[in-house]
């Protein structure tokens, strides 16, 4: 199995990642040495996902703190470094809450630093396993089927983790509890990883499935195809509202009119409790270049305006479930609104 | 200006197409002496569009005419030889529809089908106008703004057309009421008639646009961007339900959820009085290879399995307007829910 996120001390610190930008036709490594290697592989989404981001904010800190003794930095550019992977994404609340996690004991130096991201390494795999398990339960209580037939978007599984998966999780435990139907994938456009990365995992985990344009996702749920949609988040805020991968609010549309369920799955540290709603949520804007060009050939009118925001968000009230390694929360039927926080103080 | 569609009678009977799957990169023009040539230009998308496959229709019946009188084919060959154009692209009504009236003078002779087909090509530019003027003034009665925001799907301009256009008419015509906003554009996968076609239209007719891509749609219209959505039609049944390019449905539920209007604009030879609802219509399923590659270099895992509709139908209910050249219809507030051919009985 390929390894999303590596740290490797010798011979000298650094990262490894799989680079998610060349999958599925080559699968490469790259090893990453420097903070702004770090940050250029973060926006280019050689890595990327929610869980693999809250690992590379943990392993991130630990690499300014061996960047900085190698080149004796003093404590405000190691400031100033680490508050640049904190930010490189803004949508992601996964990847600064890593970053503040293993920061957070940076008084104690660089050994606790480095046990902190391991830490958040190693917990990565349990949570997805645990949230998989309560998302399957939930599902299974819900759907009689034994054949339950998902829909998702953008890719949730081991290479937005650390191994395992979110929604992602959820797909792979049906499938091992032998009641999982046909997958449909959405390409998810600009960048593929539904068309690249989930069925080149689904492949590799002998899941059947099919890949279908964004635009499909609507008429396959309408169309009574699926029983269920199953989406990760990029930030959660307190009401429940969710920032996830551009093209998950239709999705959530769909089956609110289809009456299917919705279901959001994520690791608790994509809960920003800071934020009320999703009105708060920054949504990242990234490069024309993403649209227009496919593969090195352009398919527009050259120099076109092109609007590419990275990430939607979907209301609360179209969410059937959240469900987080603590349990599931159900943010359309709680009465009054509930904060998603009392998962964590009701468990 | 191009020609989407033309009847050249010399040196010898043909039709001449633009090639809509080259542009914007390239403007070439097809050649098409024969009933196969032109069911694959059809098949391949080089010349596509409700009102445009009317017209294709028509001149179609004329070229197995010009090409059975060249290869002294027998009745029934004949009459095969057309049936395979009215029947290459299930769900577009206006193909059909244009075989059909041109046919239907068959028995007077080549000259007299000549002049029908011309008929429905000069036709069309009219009704086009007359839809757009409707559509425009539809759409100022319920939106104050001077300045109306857009979004649209796929393409429905003078390349979908024989010179005007359906729903780019409107926005068309609003340009002229110097009334128009931006406009966003859906790229519209898998094949990108938004960011290839329309986005070439609107920038030679100078109006001012975005493209984004189809999973952008729906938080664009979520995020108060847009005050209007308007889309053309393949086909629409009695009761005003709608089948389009895959795609337009999550713009229709979006629409509602957001409370603005949702328009659909066709000439009304768009509309098939013999299905009652949507769930009549045959949805054309395309090859995977437009989904999993793109211009030639592939993106998915070898083989995969693609689900690849090229329309979805859109419900009546989710329907603001219907705007042909007859009237405007609004489905989703008859009350009973009246049929679309009410249009032409209270003219």
């Amino acid at each position: 199995m390929h390894a999303t996120i590596e740290w490797l001390d010798k011979p000298r610190p650094h990262i490894r990642l799989i680079d998610q930008t060349a999958l599925p036709s080559r699968e490469l490594y790259l090893e990453i040495f420097t903070v702004d290697e770090l940050v250029d592989a973060i926006k280019r989404l050689v890595v990327r996902g929610a869980p693999a981001l809250g690992v590379a904010g943990g392993f991130g800190v630990l690499l300014a703190l061996s960047q900085g003794n190698r080149e004796s930095w003093p404590a405000d550019r190691l400031k100033t470094e680490i508050a640049k992977v904190r930010h490189c994404r803004p949508t992601a609340a996964n990847l600064a809450w890593g970053v503040d996690r293993a920061n957070s004991v940076a008084g104690l130096g660089y050994e606790a630093v480095r046990a902190e991201a391991f830490a958040i390494f190693h917990e990565d795999d349990a949570k997805n396993r645990e949230l998989s398990r309560l998302g399957a339960d939930w599902i299974q209580e819900k759907i009689s089927s034994s054949s339950v037939r998902v829909i998702t978007h953008c890719n949730t599984g081991a290479l937005a983790a650390t191994g395992w998966g979110t929604a992602y999780g959820i797909i792979r435990e049906l499938h091992e509890r032998q009641s999982l139907g046909l997958v449909y994938v959405d390409e998810t456009r600009p960048l593929l990883q539904g068309s690249r990365l989930t069925s080149w995992e689904l492949t590799q985990d002998g899941i059947d499935h099919v890949i279908q344009v964004d635009g499909a996702a609507a008429s396959t749920i309408l169309g009574g195809l699926v029983d269920v949609a199953i989406i990760g988040a990029d930030r959660i805020t307190a009401n429940g509202d969710t920032g996830n991968k551009i093209g998950s609010l239709p999705l959530a549309l769909a089956c609110a009119r289809a009456s299917i369920p919705f279901i959001v799955a994520a690791p608790f540290s994509t809960v920003d409790l800071r934020m009320e709603t999703g009105d708060e949520i920054a949504i990242e804007e990234r490069g024309a270049d993403e649209v227009s060009s496919y593969w090195a050939e352009g398919t527009t009118v050259p120099g076109v305006k092109v609007f590419n925001p990275a990430f939607d968000v979907t209301p609360h009230d179209l969410i059937s479930a959240i469900v987080t390694e603590f349990g599931v929360f159900e943010p359309s039927i709680s009465r009054p609104p509930a904060r998603i926080s009392e998962l964590v103080d009701n468990r």
